[in-house]
């Protein structure tokens, strides 16, 4: 996938906040996608958005376009964004999830334009009609209008995700953490029964606490680092109880 | 699922920039979240956010917290986000969509806790301390870090994503156990590193100590009925070592 990310690009349409540009290029850059192409957006706000946070490099290749029609025409397949709500859409919408699977899949072999509009306007129909389709975010009728750099955050977010790529490392290189043995665990859960009976809590005689208490063990799903770690805990209480008996004596 | 939502507690711990405290209010109001907790936010941010788009009501009544335990008290999952590249995590990491089930499936019956730390540091290892596991988003390694903004866009996207399908039910028609609120688990973790303290396992001026507790009793992943009984056996041990102790003098 990270090669096929070289074949999309992200077009923002008339932006007009530095801040949301910028924005857009930061969501880029975290999600692998390189490409950036602006249509008329305010000079100003362009100017100031390279300064985005680790985006600088990506937003200082940005091309820029006059026209929509220019900014796709290497594109095999150009796809919308859109606010839930909108009433005068002329084109199919798609579920982003459903939309992002048939990105992926062209991704794999032809430029694709994800388009996003204005942040106060969104796409005007002359410009959705550079699209295919359009795609919508699930947000609520209510409330349907996203932030342009949350809205092109979550889009690209869902052609990354599930990615076979990147799997995420368990932290200093460990492995996935070994499952304690039941040797171990039934270590701890006499180590346990030792120290309830002789702190009363079980009383001497109390068949079922046994089982209960390997139950209750059990169900902790322990690895064997952290049942070596409740073992050595045990025996230290133990002993304190029974040092503290000794002393009593 | 809307229903769902309400048992979602997005929380910001350590927020500074306005900006960014109202994005993460505008993308809960567009994906139907609506209870914000803030801990330790800086004021002036704070109060500069309550004008963001569409999101007013939401920060209206945000609920403000001195610290984290106290904001996830009520909460029976909490989860860290966390960047990519992180290296000093003690913690199990998730991907974002199979963690994302896991939450869906807890916030049919119980109350959830989302975490994000500062714009600048993340979520520190005592924040961190206080959750079950972690979840990272998937953004490339050489450039992890996301705007607050976003990611909590990007997460909360992931939990509404594909709402339409039927929830996979307990097989069997078996009722999962209710998880142990965090502050049953809290309340544990003290009585815990009392007994430690008073058997001599931890050296009274052993800091860490505390974080490495809380972890290890969040990995455990009680029910509430565990929780309790741990607890039961917690306070009888700690009071034999006391009335030994007493005995002693």
């Amino acid at each position: 996938m990270t090669g096929d990310l070289d074949n999309l690009r992200v077009i923002l349409v008339a932006a007009r906040n530095p801040l949301n540009i910028g924005a857009a290029a930061r969501a880029m850059s975290n999600f692998g996608v390189r490409r950036l192409r602006v249509v008329n957006p305010y000079e100003v706000a362009f100017r100031e958005a390279r300064s985005a946070v680790g985006a600088a490099a990506l937003l200082a290749k940005a091309e820029q376009y006059e026209s929509v029609a220019e900014a796709v025409a290497d594109c095999r397949l150009v796809v919308g964004t859109t606010a839930v709500g909108r009433r005068d859409l002329q084109h199919r919408l798609q579920r982003l999830d459903e939309g992002g699977r048939r990105i992926k899949r062209q991704l794999r072999s032809a430029a694709v334009a994800l388009l996003f509009g204005s942040e106060r306007y969104g796409l005007s129909n002359e410009e959705l009609s550079h699209c295919h389709w359009v795609m919508r975010i699930p947000t609520r009728e209510e409330h349907g209008s996203m932030n342009l750099g949350q809205a092109v955050a979550v889009c690209l977010y869902e052609l990354v995700r599930g990615q076979k790529t990147a799997p995420p490392k368990t932290p200093h290189g460990k492995k996935e953490k070994t499952s304690a043995t039941s040797r171990e665990l039934e270590r701890l859960t006499q180590a346990l029964l030792g120290v309830l009976r002789d702190s009363g809590y079980v009383k001497p005689r109390a068949v079922a606490a046994e089982e209960k208490l390997r139950r209750l063990v059990r169900r902790m799903e322990l690895n064997a680092n952290d049942a070596e770690v409740w073992l050595g805990m045990l025996r230290q209480i133990a002993w304190k109880l029974g040092a503290n008996e000794e002393n009593n004596v």
